[in-house]
């Protein structure tokens, strides 16, 4: 965490438990235990400066037009990755208990193995279980924590830190970030759930999108929320990978409900391996094809699609799938596919970063990892519209936002890799996207 | 040039004198002398990658909403920097004539100081002596040269790459990069000369800035013209910089000319030398004040407002002066200004690299240094409105856009220095920017 050091962070006292909320969601294990879990805290606050939230609330506030949102606090743990999700914590509904016995409930026991309490207050997720707000927050929470234990674990020397922020005008979110380890120059989780009410530019940006939306006294309640990563291996032979999945609900004012998800996972390697990409389209595939034979298809070239650096005549990566706007046939239907696609994360990549974590490579390799690193910041900031416009909201989290560029990257004038390189045998794939599952 | 290395460029064959246009404007010295001008050709095209002009074309476009412009040869010449602009040369009046004794003239002997021949054709610019788009093409050729040749002197090791290209609707530009030196990271020094119609989109835009313009038959004649240039040392002492000449002309269809001109130039350090900020802003300040004493405190305030990085909060550098649209009291009076500002480059900069260029640095520096230049990037690829529109236009010559990034640059979550560091002291002139002569 050296590179990390900073006036607030070298003032970082020791303790233990979750910061602001282990009364409510407590950690495995007997109280108190830094030794096990190794948490520690910052003193909270990042002072005036103005935050939004994460990645994925980049991309929410993207599809919302999500006005300027100022975030109050910020706290730090750093922990180590819980070997297990079988936790014993507190009863959350006795806010303040620090002795009693009871068994935990079912929800006390999810909490156990996230990375941080969730956003939202337990009694409230206790008094709607069968909310798509409550469901959805559990899933991008576990999805958070599973993918931090799986990336921990490979890496086996560094470990996340973890961010839990507050929305001044509502909700927050949780950012995990690794950085310098031994398998990833850089991992990112982030989750956010945010609501409050859309502004009316935001509303029309919607009408824009086909959504036509009944304000009622100038108010339009809404709900976003979701889990946004982005993980650089320092291998140049172990690929790049981003996922991100999403969900939007408004409440017009007849009390109708708009709702939708969104989402996708695409994966960047600096040089192609056939049976790695065979691998983790397959497994997407498989996710896809449990919920309809049309899906992986279709959100297969869709991602071709986005991820397109135009000024390049290139795709960022080889692809994967992604989609947007889907509100249909059913919340639960479509719940249950985007679940799916949040379990497949880590089949799907994990294994090709413990198949080439410890490859050897040159220095000319590593170099041209440099250069598609620079790549991937061009399409972050020129295309990736959650950024765009995350960037430009007065107040947003920029370091949330921002954790999904890599820790290093490099632009030369005019590099071109010689014929039949590997390097041109990559290049010549972004430039035309192929199938690698039927 | 290893880094350069790809199959046009390992197919470059030996040779001497100017690509292409070496019988118009010959350069100084018996012919064929490799051996003092370490001039060197590529095989001319780059195939059938589009490319558009220059990262000042870039800049230029974005002013004018220049349609889609496909780019035909690029070529290519290594050189050494040249001791003396005093030079022999042919007339480039008798093409293909190569052994006649006559005595150059004047355009021939400026020519021949030139990093390749000028964009327009030599009997178009001897036709047109007075007109200013003749002045500003040789002024912005002679800046180039000047400003290559001072970088080379100071660097001693590495040369600049020569790439002559053309635009097919007209005119072309001259791209100057010298990448992993002694002294410099990357340097580039670009200029273009486009010209042709503008589209009627672009005439909007135009009346959208207060210009309302009279098109005849849909067309719009325009010439577009400048020099742009970033200079990213290696030592995390010396400055980066980076200034823009450029000018304007359209022609309505009852004959009526508008133009303006527009530049600036900047410098961003990574440690405040409170000596080296007085330097900068008092040479250029001392180039404003020949032709009024309210130019540079009016162009220091506009370069503060224009290079912020808003989502940062910060700017990107200490600033200078920067303007636009400046087309009062007349084209001459402005031209005047306008040089004495691109002749002000050279002594504004070159002595703060002199100076620091061999100080001594820890790691720390080097990787506070390239922070930096991550958030060089993201000025660049998020707000600069030259970059964005250049990189929005397809067939853009890439390369020559994107020739401004650093070479490296580095993001690391979270980071923040601490108090009353060297770095935080930057920090805070960014955040703050200070009036540093008065």
């Amino acid at each position: 965490m050296a590179a990390l050091a900073g006036p607030w962070w070298r003032a970082a006292r020791g303790g233990c438990g979750w910061p602001r909320v282990a009364r409510l969601c407590r950690p495995p294990g007997p109280a108190c235990a830094p030794h096990r879990r190794g948490l520690r805290h910052g003193p909270g606050s990042l002072g005036a400066r103005g935050r939004l939230g994460a990645g994925l609330a980049a991309a929410l506030a993207g599809m919302t037009g999500l006005a300027a949102a100022a975030f109050g606090h910020v706290q730090r743990a750093e922990m180590v990755p819980r070997s297990s999700g079988t936790t014993r914590g507190r009863s959350p509904g006795r806010r303040g208990g620090d002795d009693d016995d009871e068994e935990p409930d079912e929800l006390t026991r999810r909490c156990g193995s996230f990375m941080a309490s969730p956003v939202t207050d337990l009694r409230e997720l206790r008094r709607r279980p069968e909310d798509m707000k409550t469901k959805m927050e559990l899933m991008i929470l576990e999805t958070q924590a599973q993918v931090c234990r799986a990336l921990a674990r490979v890496d086996g020397a560094a470990s996340f830190s973890v961010d839990r922020w507050e929305r001044k005008e509502g909700g927050g979110g949780i950012t995990c970030v690794l950085q310098d380890g031994r398998v990833f120059e850089k991992a990112g989780v982030s989750i956010s759930v945010v609501h409050g009410n859309l502004s009316e530019e935001a509303a029309k940006q919607m009408k824009g999108r086909g959504k036509v939306l009944k304000i009622k006294d100038g108010k339009l309640p809404f709900t976003a929320m979701g889990v946004s990563s982005v993980i650089h291996p320092t291998n140049p032979h172990a690929p790049t990978m981003h996922f991100n999945y999403r969900y939007f609900e408004v409440e017009e004012a007849d009390g109708n409900k708009h709702w939708w998800f969104g989402g996708g996972c695409d994966l960047t390697p600096m040089y192609l391996d056939q049976e790695d990409a065979v691998h983790f389209h397959r497994t997407l595939k498989e996710a896809c094809d449990k919920h309809g034979p049309d899906l992986y298809p279709k959100f297969k070239k869709w991602c071709d699609d986005y991820f397109f650096i135009a000024h390049r005549g290139e795709r960022r990566g080889i692809g994967g799938i992604f989609f947007d706007d889907l509100n249909s046939p059913s919340p639960e239907e479509v719940f249950r596919f985007v679940k799916s696609c949040a379990e497949a994360v880590v089949p799907s990549y994990v294994p090709l970063v413990e198949k080439h974590c410890d490859d050897a490579f040159t220095p000319q390799e590593k170099l041209w990892q440099q250069l598609r690193r620079g790549r991937y910041v061009e399409f972050n900031l020129v295309y990736d519209r959650g950024t765009k416009f995350g960037l430009s909201v007065p107040g947003s989290r920029i370091e949330s936002i921002l954790m999904s560029l890599p820790l290093t990257a490099r632009w030369e004038y005019m590099h071109s890799p010689s014929e039949n390189s590997k390097e041109a045998e990559i290049l010549e794939v972004l430039r035309h996207p192929r199938d690698w599952v039927h």
